[in-house]
């Protein structure tokens, strides 16, 4: 057999056989109710689920019942899925084979995510899968958990609640324990979902795999994921837009937005976590919403179920009705520092706070308003007391006035500020977004208003690699600009000048720099003379900085009205990204970049710098002449075109600092580090 | 009887009346179960109130069982507390002045809440109370509520609830929702309080003198404030002062963080919402601990009791345990963007991440371990599904292990990943920090670790007004430096040059200024001339400047490494206030300043200037010389002593640039505002 090619088996058999199976093995079932591997069984049972179940155990002849098996072998049945808990997994591997079981979820950890002893175990046993043509989910899954279809195949201790109520939403999570977590939490207030997976190590089927997955799934309306990774960026890209083909939106709720959370990601799951910025960009160049909070991700199903990206021109506006002014205010205070602002209908004050006194008719009617209000583009409403102990007064009335509106109107959010847990499985019954907490709420509102339709990506061939330059290594600066100059960006007029007399064909004033890929930081190393006037400063100049004889680059001094720094970088976690910010070291200082996945078109890369904070001395702050944003744009879009150079080899460019002009921007120094120099560092 | 003089009782007077008085009238109390207003009295009589009921109604002869009087007069005992249910407050407030009644606590609104015609009413209705020497508790109050002294004097519905659990927190609220969310939140895990108050408009007794009351409550061992805006910042401040002299922390959560927050908190309360940055300064000058959510209030009490500030001059070190590594992860990583770092005993993985299956006592172990770690400042222990159905065998381990440790020691910080009600009460009871966020536990861990003890203020006599200064409008720039210089702020030499010939002593290179106090952006203007070298095109330039001959400003051309901004102002919210940032346009753009109460001594002052980010161009930044940061810091503390001029007749400074050079720091511009000048705006 051919241990590197996979069985392709089509995606349909495996969802059923992942979700839905016929019949499921349990490898390592235990008759003992105290252990973990005693609860597949049990919950199975508990749950109603209509297939077979094979309980695998080698020592007993039953499990809490049913006839139990040697091995997989001796199972006559064909077995849909295998749920492995034993120690050998290699074995159980070979006997999935063997019986020809499509799909085996591994429990038993002990694999990448254990060191590198492990990784190399974890690597041996996927070659193996792909050569019997098994899928794995796993190792180190805590399962799957199918609810719609009475069909949980985990060890996970959440199910020992009552009966968990079913939903729209499914989840896909890097982490097992956060399953209970969204269920134990939704089930206490009246979410349910559809299924849950716990993906594990991802080392065969992974969160993009499974995406896709639920992207067709009639159960699923809503897509939620908790990652501490992102371990294939390209399917979860494929997956989300098929996703958003499909109507259903994708969430992710992502740790490692800080150097220390990252750090801890690649200790806990053996990859990298990747730079939030970057996640940041994928996520919404996918046109995955991303939440801020944790408790978001599990609220925020029914404010974005059935609904499109509102990828909104201008500020966001939400009409806000409430019966407690400082209830009101502690969603809207946050959401101002988003930038979403708030409108009524009156156009004067800017929420409309009722008395606890009005009449119920009173609340319905203003939310129905505001549902129906052109000049707000979601509602929030915020009630108090009333809602632990007096529903009738303003939750019904949501409620009512939310069922007389169309669906896929207006999204509507609901902060209530006392303890209402009933009131909260009121709303989420009549599926309408529900907030325990005004953060949550206004975290929601914000990532609603942040989504975008998944990105057009700019058409275009590949692009050879100009046979002139050399493909390894770091390129000179000459070199740098030249392969700048092919993508289209405008560079400044250079030349190289030569020992012994460094004659150039450039008019004055010029600048003289050494030419050495080594130095890359070459004005803090004393390698640049700017601002050159007369020939014999130049030949004095250059003498002074070649020491030995060594050519020398000549450029012409390019004035500006500001500086800018364009990047790219073939990102290891999420792949080529285009970064455009403010020049000079208070840009730097400050870090005022902002990054989208590459290539970018010329629009989007205004939209890009219209981000940036630092061009504001470039769009007529205090008096300025304004600065050709446009040209900066189109260097922008063309430098990100690095991304479709045939075989990417380019790691990392950066052209720094573009001078910005009235008309034009032009690149005067270039920094391109190839593939292989980057895997050395 | 002199209506502006208050008649002044002691303040153990006060308290015993507002919290535990010996007899409560109700006036407008009503028989009717449906109506707010028969609250009061069911809530008093359901918590046991052992002191007297007078419900007050001229229409009834009896309510709810109890006698009813006409009218305060007509009740023979003292009545130690009023509380005001009825249109008429001004009538009511005159029988309790005739009735001797010290405190009247005002649910009716129609006052400051009400525009202007309700502010005027408001102040009418203050002046007669201290002219009748009757305390005001609201108007607009739901109230106060005594759980330890069952004695509940409000409308508000939460008391429906069962019983509520007495505790060692008070509150203090600007809104009276929010006791209900306080309390039916905290009530359901098993978070018991103190005093709960609703101040509504303070027109007579504010957040401040509730705070100094609470400060000398034994049953108050810890202060939360829900705050829309600060009315009497000087008193509130002194009531922290005194907590923290007590040992009593207190916290604040407060809106306004945002324009709109600000604009929605005026429209609100009537009064100014202040500056958030301003707010954020005065905060921890005044030693009160910031939280940045809501829940975030109600769960950081016992992380905080008993406790002290822990000023800690590095970044601050958490020691983590936890069952479930993505649990932990969402607590950690959010710590991490705060700059708080994980720190374990083996020194090698951040966080110590046991496995489900171990037995009990490793969990308790290690948090005891953890508690005596010197390398950490303080604990957080997370838990996963066991929280919600194993308790024994991570909760309650931890439960011992805190016991164990002596009260006052490290704190510790419990989040659980499942819906864990259990837990949560389980911890309560046990005086342990719980979150049900893992943004809430690391924002309570984030706002214990920035909480410092109540500044030192500078000591210093007033200082005089120079006398050759003007007290009215706006100071000229020579004016405006002579100002600075009087107060120890170096300045750069300047002159002033007079038509015709323009004489002046200073030597070349100069800059030249017209000299107009009514040109505050003089460079945008054309006003300036900087670098002029000669006498010669001195003159020439002197002329085109001053087109009527008017005197003209001269200065010696200063050189620095850096620029920086110094300003102060007199904050209508928080009074005094001294801000330094970076200079130039960037950091103007970034916002990157550090903001103080004024004044402020030398080493608070270089403590500022380390948190401005420009000023890493001044530390040596990519080998740049390092500037005198020290000089820097002098002249703040020296601008801060503005707020110690006699009748502070500044309203706002700015010292714009300082050029820091490698030695000293010079101020080469001056913008002085007077009182009067910025009123008229």
């Amino acid at each position: 057999m051919d241990a590197g090619k996979i069985k392709v088996r089509p995606a349909i058999d495996l969802a059923q056989a992942l979700f839905s199976p016929r019949s499921v093995a349990l490898v390592g079932a235990s008759g003992d109710e105290a252990k973990n591997t005693a609860r597949p069984q049990r919950y199975l049972a508990k749950y109603g689920y209509a297939g077979k179940i094979f309980p695998v155990n080698a020592t007993r002849p039953s499990i809490l019942g049913l006839r139990a098996y040697k091995n997989l072998q001796e199972i006559k049945a064909k077995t849909d899925h295998a749920f492995i808990m034993v120690g050998d997994v290699e074995q159980a591997l070979e006997d999935c084979g063997e019986a020809g079981v499509p799909v085996a979820t591994v429990f038993t950890d002990g694999f990448a995510d254990a060191g590198t002893e492990g990784q190399a175990r974890q690597a041996r046993l996927v070659a193996r899968a792909r050569a019997l043509g098994v899928r794995l989910l796993g190792p180190n899954s805590m399962g799957m958990i199918n609810l719609a279809g009475r069909c949980p195949i985990t060890v996970n201790a959440v199910l020992a609640m009552d009966i968990l109520p079913a939903g729209a939403t499914s989840i896909v999570s890097q982490s097992g324990t956060l399953l209970g977590t969204v269920l134990s939490r939704g089930a206490a207030r009246g979410l349910g979902f559809a299924k849950l997976v716990s993906v594990g190590n991802e080392a065969d089927i992974g969160v993009g795999e499974i995406v896709e997955m639920l992207a067709a799934d009639p159960d699923t309306q809503t897509i939620l994921l908790f990652l501490e990774t992102v371990r294939d960026a390209a399917t979860l890209e494929r997956a989300a837009r098929a996703a958003h083909a499909a109507g259903k939106p994708v969430v992710a709720y992502k740790l490692g937005r800080s150097a220390l959370g990252q750090r801890l990601a690649r200790s806990h799951t053996g990859a990298l976590a990747g730079e939030d910025a970057a996640l940041d960009a994928y996520f919404r160049d996918c046109g995955i919403v991303r939440v801020d909070m944790l408790e978001t991700l599990i609220e925020i199903g029914p404010l974005l179920a059935g609904r499109r990206p509102p990828d909104l021109a201008r500020a966001p506006r939400v009409g806000v009705v409430t019966t407690t002014g400082g209830g009101a205010a502690s969603v809207v205070d946050r959401l101002g520092t988003h930038g979403i602002e708030a409108a009524s209908p009156d156009g004067q004050s800017p929420i409309i706070d009722l008395t606890m006194g009005k009449k119920a008719a009173t609340y319905g009617a203003v939310v129905q308003e505001l549902l129906a209000f052109t000049g707000c583009d979601a509602v929030l409403a915020v009630v108090g007391s009333s809602a632990q102990f007096d529903p009738q007064h303003a939750v019904e009335p949501i409620v009512k006035a939310h069922s007389s509106t169309r669906p896929g109107a207006k999204p509507l959010a609901v902060f209530m500020t006392p303890q209402a847990d009933q009131s909260l499985a009121l709303l989420a019954q009549a599926g309408i977004a529900a907030f325990r907490t005004p953060e949550a709420c206004a975290d929601a509102l914000h990532a609603y208003f942040s989504w975008r339709t998944p990105r057009q990506v700019p058409g275009g061939a590949a692009i050879p690699w100009p046979k002139e330059l050399p493909l390894k290594g770091k390129l000179n600066e000459e070199q740098g600009l030249h392969l700048f100059k092919t993508l289209g960006v405008p560079v400044v007029e250079t030349a190289i000048a030569r020992a012994p007399d460094y004659a150039h064909p450039l008019p004055y004033p010029v600048a003289l720099k050494i030419l050495s890929a080594e130095v890359t930081h070459k004005s803090e190393m004393g390698g640049v003379v700017l601002g050159i006037t007369s020939r014999r400063d130049f030949e004095s100049k250059a003498k002074s900085l070649a020491k030995k004889g060594e050519p020398l680059l000549v450029q012409r001094m390019a004035q500006g009205l500001a500086e800018a720094i364009v990047g790219y970088r073939d990102d290891p976690v999420v792949g080529p990204l285009v970064m455009v910010g403010a020049g000079g070291i208070f840009a730097e200082l400050y870090n005022d970049v902002v990054i989208r996945l590459a290539p970018v078109g010329e629009a989007e890369a205004l939209e890009m710098i219209g981000q940036v904070k630092g061009f504001e001395v470039l769009r007529g702050y205090r008096g300025r002449p304004p600065g050709d944003l446009a040209a900066l744009a189109r260097s922008v879009a063309a430098l990100s075109r690095l991304a479709l150079i045939k075989g990417r080899p380019v790691r990392e460019a950066e052209a720094n600092p573009v001078m910005v002009g009235a008309t034009g921007a032009v690149a005067v120094d270039a920094l391109v580090l190839l593939d292989e120099q980057v895997r050395e560092r």
